[in-house]
């Protein structure tokens, strides 16, 4: 059955896996739903995107994003409220940030109605897989790669647009541990580091199992040429609580302008709590720490949410932070995710119905 | 039709586009080869190569590949002599960097047996694909990318590494004119720029676009911090002369140690041309255009060979180089070339047989 609603048509797959999925006990992004938004990009347009049921992609062993990295990515939440009613949380901002990417890995920039619309689509399709658990939502993940061949370092004429979804349990479990890196780095002045390009994660990986091996969870990247100044952890933005001021680092061409840190910086100005928007050096905070003024680091982003951090390394050191019994990262966390939820009025305007 | 060569199984195809392929007139890695080698990495361990007919690739839509850009490759040619015999030029290279760009991509490596052999029985099955025209070869494309599913930022648990090969001729037509970059950069102190890592090359096509846009056919990367240092040109090496002295840069964790750059030090220092490797700023390169001590400067890679550059803008000013009737690239070029297609004897043992 195919049916068209706009720009997007819909294929409706024929079966559902959805009652072999146990909701109570969801990993994070391992089980993908019964379809998934597709759209490519050929002849020099994006065509009209496409709901089709969840399937493998075949691609020519030629296909720039297998040599040549090509690829960017976006992620997003769907939540549930208590009637069932579905919602993101700032689709415009990961459909702007999609194209900043796009432009700087020389990708087609896609038309925002494909996105909007395709996305909404897939969602009301997928409206049974968004779960109502508490701390579940449904993970989506929009995506674009390089689907024209040629061995030659060059940008593709050929690209597909994806969105697939995971209904997912929280990323991480419990509290992080961190270390702040020394030798590896994450981004180049003048790089990527910026833009979701899938290349940016992958050599984040190495230095990771390093840390993961001396009993970290992630890295706390830091800027390639001092390594003096604290910058983002990979898949979170960092905050840090000195005394009573919450303070992040501003965004640059290294570090991901992620939508949680700007909400959560909008939110805590709403709350009354000190922001500040500028650089970290590590040594104010292993001071911070050392002097007792650090109360809280945590790191914030759509998988992640607000992460509490439960201390950190440094040269070979290890940092605690205290056990606050009325932390940022709880009030923040709350206050996002009942917006998120519908739990709470919109004042910020942030919610975006699934209809 | 299946045989076994030690490790390594071969399936043929039951027919040959070979006869569609216009040997004359050959691009840069467009058309492919009958056979392509696949190597599955599965429950922790690589399976025994085969070689299968050249076959589109299928990936989930969650595969890591297309999300973390957890990929790496190399670039490798095939050379046939006046009798019909073939030839790899130091492929034990290729197989050692390929190696070390896995460990730095969090990749699982490789067995050197599986490489060898799986390059060597593939090459044999292709062997007609091998041009015998004058400055054409098969360009053979070992790469390894992660089929392993899951949207969280974390190592795959399969990957496959495959081989493809494409007759080719020249990568750039002509001489090459050159952009000294100020303001995007390849690689980061502590990253992965030293690894044939994908990403790497997805982040250079933006800036790469804008300097064709201006006329250039390439962007000279400088270091991420200053721009005062001269690093590579993405797909190649980069040598200058000044008076009769050969330099380039010293290999780092921003700079790939490229295999054609190592030989053709070898080679200068062999044919008694002064080399040296080290730091090369960006204003000794402009003053020695401006004053005439600039004599050539070359791009040296496996896809390019030895490219000579015809000048290069930095600061809004074009800069030309002079025309050598006794050019060091010309005397490096035409020397590798005969070691790789077996017109002259290989000193250095770099050649090795396809059989």
């Amino acid at each position: 059955m195919e049916t068209m609603t706009k720009n997007v048509s819909v294929e409706k797959s024929k079966t559902s896996k959805i009652s072999e999925v146990d909701f109570n006990n969801l990993s994070f992004g391992s089980v993908y739903t019964d379809h998934m938004l597709v759209c490519d990009f050929v002849n020099g347009a994006w065509q009209t995107p496409k709901v089709v049921p969840y399937q493998p992609i075949t691609l020519e062993p030629s296909a720039k994003i297998f040599h040549y990295g090509q690829s960017i990515f976006e992620g997003m939440k769907a939540y549930k409220d208590e009637n069932g009613d579905a919602w993101l949380f700032r689709p415009l901002e990961n459909f702007k940030r999609l194209n900043k990417s796009a432009k700087r890995l020389a990708i087609p920039e896609l038309p925002e109605a494909y996105f909007m619309e395709g996305l909404t689509t897939l969602l009301q399709v997928e409206k049974d897989w968004i779960p109502q658990n508490p701390g579940s939502s449904l993970y989506v993940r929009p995506f674009i790669l390089a689907s024209g061949t040629g061995f030659h370092a060059s940008p593709a004429d050929e690209y597909k647009f994806i969105i697939a979804c995971a209904p997912s349990g929280a990323y991480f479990s419990g509290k992080v541990k961190v270390l702040i890196e020394e030798n590896y780095s994450r981004a180049a002045n003048g790089g990527v580091g910026y833009a979701k390009a899938g290349g940016n994660y992958a050599g984040q990986f190495y230095p990771t199992q390093l840390a993961i091996e001396k009993g970290y969870n992630q890295v706390i990247w830091t800027d390639d040429n001092t390594h003096e100044y604290i910058e983002e952890a990979g898949a979170m933005n960092i905050f840090v609580r000195i005394n009573d001021t919450l303070i992040t680092g501003p965004t640059s061409d290294r570090i991901l302008d992620g939508i949680t840190r700007k909400s959560i910086l909008e939110i805590a100005e709403d709350q009354g709590i000190a922001t500040e928007v500028r650089k970290i050096t590590v040594s104010e905070v292993v001071e911070a720490a050392k002097n007792g003024s650090l109360k809280e680091m945590f790191g914030a982003g759509t998988a992640a949410v607000v992460s509490p951090i439960a201390g950190f390394g440094y040269q070979g050191t290890d940092y605690e932070l205290p056990e606050l019994d009325n932390s940022y990262a709880t009030q923040l966390k709350t206050y996002i995710t009942d917006i998120q939820y519908n739990r709470t009025e919109d004042k910020f305007g942030w919610r975006y119905p699934v209809e």
